[in-house]
């Protein structure tokens, strides 16, 4: 038995958990019909502690599951790093050492490149299309077959909004600029940048400013104004780019071990569904509240340069993602039901996009003068 | 005493009801601990019985409640016209003769006019802003504090997205075409249009196609393609206009006595809490998903001319809005908060709107030409 095992299985044995979470606890003896449906469920998650947005939101979750059920379904959260590594969360609930994560699913790709699609993609789904698809356009459905294949079931728990093209220390003027780049970018945006000739790095959110910083790597993309701003890349690049292709509209996600989701009443799943549900739309909004401000805080105390990706860039990153996706579809069946559902969705909501959000806004901002 | 009130009482009686909805049910006699808890509480409703999206929605929300709670929450649904009208909702509820309701705010701008910023306002936000402002901009304090006057607490419960500008039954090429037109339009929409001589009329959805049909209104909006679709006010109208200017994304919500929200549990609150922010959530991935196509089928088979509103156009309204805005600023120290605090909500998101979900979907959309 390795080290960590032991660890592990005396972690388990302290907190007294049986394989499905379920624990006798003090309230057994005053109340026994309650009791019995009482859990302890261990949550862990791809997220530095208190990280806002990522962090606060997956940890809100929890904590709102907790509460609304007065307890009776107790989640116990663990940052990144307290119980196993961020990028260990999905086999740590897949084998049932805990119930749930909090993460993207895009760092699963490796298992199975049909997981990219439900974060976020390249010329992807903003947050509005996404959610549309996952609920109303067989998304959903398709997420629960690929999970299911892992012994997992995923939901909806969270949304960063489009994200930024990154942050770098040169002027990206053509899409030979690319060449060469130690590039931060996990997903199958990853892939799009490498068919420029970039070199992409996928690392958790707490290990990307010590690279940048060292100069392990040359450009790094993380979220959005707020985040990013907290995570000082400013210090080391200050060229920020905009619009990103590569995450429109980043789904987080809880993955619950599917063993466990089965075995929970109706009424549960329901509760749990409606709290991350609420987490889709709560943590959205509050990068959509602190991104502008953040933004100009930026420009105006941090000497940041905002710059916009050209339409020559955009033509190549378009090229790129075509191949991309002719090779995800490649891997299996499921792959390429996924990409086609995705393809349809992103058509009917992308041409309602242009002629609802891109028109009324433009309009207003244009009589408003911003 | 009335008959209705008679009614009402026998109404009430039949039911068992007490003032606060709670009822002793069979279960009393098996499990009194939690039958103690157990309530049946009554939901009015602005909208027709199974009205998709908005009248689904909300029928959606009540179910959710229930099952959420094994029925220990049972919410009994009424649509517009079953219990009350549609636009006696608010006092059905306010006098505590139900619990709650869902509707949509700007119907009771009679009352005060600063409900109408709680569903949607001229140059207004859209869902993603509207969100954004209620959650972390002040806007749910603000609405609080104003529900509170009326007995009301309320949580947002859905939202259409940004809505069409119209149907009209000849086209409108300059601010003068809307003189002497009348036009349905609630909240302060109709205010705006008043200015530009329009006579605008506010009628619940229920009544808007048979006004149209019979020539007692001239033009008429009413939320977007998927539902429009099914009024089908292409009957009388052919000429579909956008972007609104009025709805850039109306907010639907559940109105709560507030007498009985203070009396819930905090655990009660935050299940019903959790349930309407799915909803609003839900009810706008549907309206996301389901407008691009039915656009399309308006314009290709039922023969809609789709028209977009020009810049000309589009300067009149943002004149008349901020007339609009002026008086209603004089109504009170409470609506001039509301509306400071909406007006900074919209200058941060809507900067930040501008380089994100316009400049991506703009580059997208432009790359796989749609």
């Amino acid at each position: 038995m390795k080290k960590s095992d032991a660890l592990k299985r005396r972690e388990i044995l302290k907190k007294g958990l049986t394989g499905a979470g379920v624990v006798a606890t003090a309230a057994t003896i005053s109340a026994p019909a309650i009791a019995a449906n009482r859990m302890e469920v261990t949550m862990v998650s791809t997220w530095p502690r208190d990280f806002p947005g990522l962090g606060t939101g997956a940890q809100r979750f929890a904590k709102r599951v907790t509460d609304m059920t007065d307890g009776r379904i107790s989640i116990k959260y663990y940052a990144a790093g307290e119980r196993v590594g961020a990028f260990d969360a999905v086999d740590h609930v897949a084998s049932g050492d805990a119930q749930l994560y909090h993460g993207a699913e895009y760092y699963w790709k490796g298992k199975h490149p049909g997981f990219a699609y439900f974060t976020a993609v390249p010329f992807g789904l903003t947050c509005s299309e996404m959610n549309a698809w996952i609920r109303f356009g067989g998304g959903q459905e398709l997420w629960d077959e690929l999970s299911a294949q892992f012994g997992l079931k995923g939901l909806m728990c969270g949304n960063t909004g489009v994200q930024m093209g990154g942050w770098f220390r040169k002027e990206i003027n053509t899409p030979d600029d690319f060449k060469g780049l130690k590039f931060r970018m996990p997903g199958l945006g990853g892939d799009v940048i490498a068919k420029l000739g970039a070199s992409p790095v996928s690392l958790p959110g707490g290990q990307i400013y010590e690279n940048l910083i060292s100069g392990s790597i040359d450009a790094t993309e993380w979220v959005g104004p707020w985040n990013d701003q907290i995570m000082k890349f400013y210090e080391a690049a200050k060229y920020y780019y905009y619009p990103g292709m590569h995450e429109p509209g980043s789904m987080l996600s809880i993955g619950m071990n599917k063993k466990w989701w089965d075995s929970l009443s109706k009424s549960d799943q329901l509760i749990i569904e409606a709290a991350a549900s609420m987490e889709n739309d709560v943590m959205f909004a509050e990068y959509t509240a602190k991104n502008g401000a953040a933004l100009q805080q930026l420009i105006t105390q941090q000497g940041v340069k905002l710059r916009k990706f050209s339409d020559e860039i955009y033509d190549a990153f378009g090229e790129a993602s075509e191949e991309v996706y002719e090779e995800v579809q490649k891997h299996s069946s499921l792959a390429k039901n996924i990409h086609s559902s995705f393809v349809k969705a992103r058509k009917e909501t992308g041409a309602w996009a242009k002629i609802s959000d891109v028109e009324y806004i433009a309009q207003r901002n244009r009589v408003l003068g911003f």
